[in-house]
């Protein structure tokens, strides 16, 4: 958590959480701090005199749920998929859809289309690419770059040119738009109970996108991969519907047992058995675990690896550096998306 | 301008541009000041001790080209067509497009497509949306709330089901996603020389929407309107390609004399008498020029209207309160849609 008494300083999330940076005063006047950094997509604030503030001259702001973030994007080796290059682009549309399940007549959802899309008459395979538990239908494609992640790899032939999907699983909002001001920024993070959205995507989001777009509307050409309480719902979805996905990948999230992490253990009554049998013999083509060796909810995926061991169950393990960071969801995007539909 | 010295207040733009409202601190060390306010979109910022900062607990920023803005969202008459309501609402897509007269392989716009297009068979027709100087593809959505009062609108049964291009009139630019950082916030504007973009709306946008889309492509589904830098546009396109639109809305800009408001007299060139009589030849169902009587560039629209008038073109003249402001704007599209298409 954030000492705004640290201040003044620069609270850079370079690579590890809420790290701080302290600026010096120089003789002009300028508070300054001169940092070694890797090319990257960098997210920051600056804290003065103890009150959080964003870089006001920098054009690049980007929301993470109620927080308001500067934005400093650092071309070359290591980030240059994240950037706009000069390729050929995707379309990116925020898309209304009923929600029957939800009881909502309408909630928003970011959908990217591959290039060519408008004028090809192929189908597509789909990935849907869901967000953690402060995240909206802008996380993946505002934090995460996946357009242009997808963009870069579809130019270089490294990736099936697919469709995402990126809808909300903060099943109580209807979209980003109509956010709650919150003093605490936590306001909006309050749908931790996640059956009901895995339900929404199974049986509202899933035949919406596939009555709406040129999919390939099968198990083969189905993957979904999310990044911590989307990683719970993407074992929810593997454990509940194991005949809907192919491809399956688990970020930065593994199995909560009571009383760990203050989340709820959700996902506990789903792990019988019967469900997870019923997932090993559907013999999905890959099931991918990616994590951060220093993220909070690593002991979470040795839960995991041990339940699934146990079972013979066969998955991937990626055990990466890093923390619970944009940092690390990126970078297994570029992975996951790279071993599958292939 | 802005004068940083007035601080700590806040820079409300209720409704006059850069208005001040000194804050009070309290017993309780927190700073207040208490508005009258009406229902309205409002954008604001922060000074503190002399420095524009944002309202951090706010998770509605905004971007006005590279300044950052809190966005407030006030609900009631004569602001709720602003809202997300519970109305069918349209899809809001962007698009790259291809633009061989200015060279360049891909730009970025706003492609609003009404409440059913997916699903329909329907053709629909086209409203060409122009922003100001500062502005780009990002203006109009999340500025003017363009997609919102279409969607409101539709809903009422008010505008016929059109489909809303939001392009970037700065030809300079490829999309709001590469602005450079600016530390006096006005990089970016300074693609005041219009004729370049006028053409390429004329010979890359239109042709795209109309090979891309669903549109009824004659002149009499074809609409443009913009205000400020694209209030000139608007009339360039009216004065060089007189057969293509069937409805015009200039919005807050008339025509510039040399050496009048620091803008350059671009339009002047295109102001021949040749031109205009072929343009009021061409009887457009509609040409109208709305403005605020507070605006700055007032007196051009009487040079304008002066001009107009001694050529018998006729115009509808609409002349509002306030002045240069996005409340004018959203005002004047919700007048304009409903004039268009009948």
């Amino acid at each position: 958590t954030v000492d705004p008494a640290a201040a003044p300083g620069m609270d850079g999330k370079w690579m590890a959480w809420n790290e701080f940076v302290d600026l010096e005063k120089g003789d002009d006047g300028i508070w300054e701090a001169t940092l070694d950094l890797e090319p990257e997509v960098y997210m920051y604030n600056y804290y003065v005199d103890g009150v959080k503030t964003m870089d006001i001259h920098n054009p690049h702001a980007v929301r993470d749920v109620t927080d308001q973030l500067s934005k400093l994007l650092y071309d070359g080796e290591g980030s240059h998929h994240y950037m706009i290059n000069e390729v050929p682009h995707g379309t990116v549309k925020k898309v209304w859809y009923p929600s029957p399940t939800l009881e909502m007549d309408a909630r928003l959802m970011t959908v990217y289309t591959p290039p060519g899309y408008e004028t090809s008459e192929e189908n597509y395979p789909v990935l849907y690419l869901l967000h953690g538990g402060g995240g909206d239908e802008e996380a993946w494609p505002d934090l995460g770059h996946a357009p242009q992640i997808m963009d870069n790899l579809i130019a270089e032939g490294k990736i099936t040119p697919m469709i995402v999907v990126m809808a909300n699983g903060n099943f109580n909002q209807i979209s980003a738009l109509n956010l709650k001001e919150s003093v605490d920024g936590n306001a909006m993070v309050n749908s931790m109970a996640y059956g009901q959205y895995v339900t929404s995507v199974k049986e509202d989001i899933i035949p919406y996108i596939e009555s709406n777009y040129r999919v390939i509307a099968d198990r083969e050409h189905r993957a979904v991969t999310g990044l911590s309480m989307g990683g719970i719902q993407t074992q929810k979805l593997a454990l509940n519907y194991p005949e809907t996905f192919n491809y399956y990948g688990v970020m930065s999230m593994g199995i909560i047992k009571e009383d760990q992490f203050g989340i709820p253990a959700d996902l506990l009554k789903d792990l019988t058995t019967e469900k997870i049998e019923a997932l090993r013999d559907s013999e999905p083509e890959l099931y991918w675990i990616a994590c951060g060796n220093e993220d909070f909810l690593f002991p979470s995926v040795n839960n995991m690896r041990e339940i699934y061991d146990s079972y013979d169950f066969d998955y991937i393990y990626r055990e990466s550096g890093g923390g619970h960071t944009w940092t690390n969801w990126r970078i297994y995007l570029t992975e996951f998306s790279q071993m599958i539909f292939k």
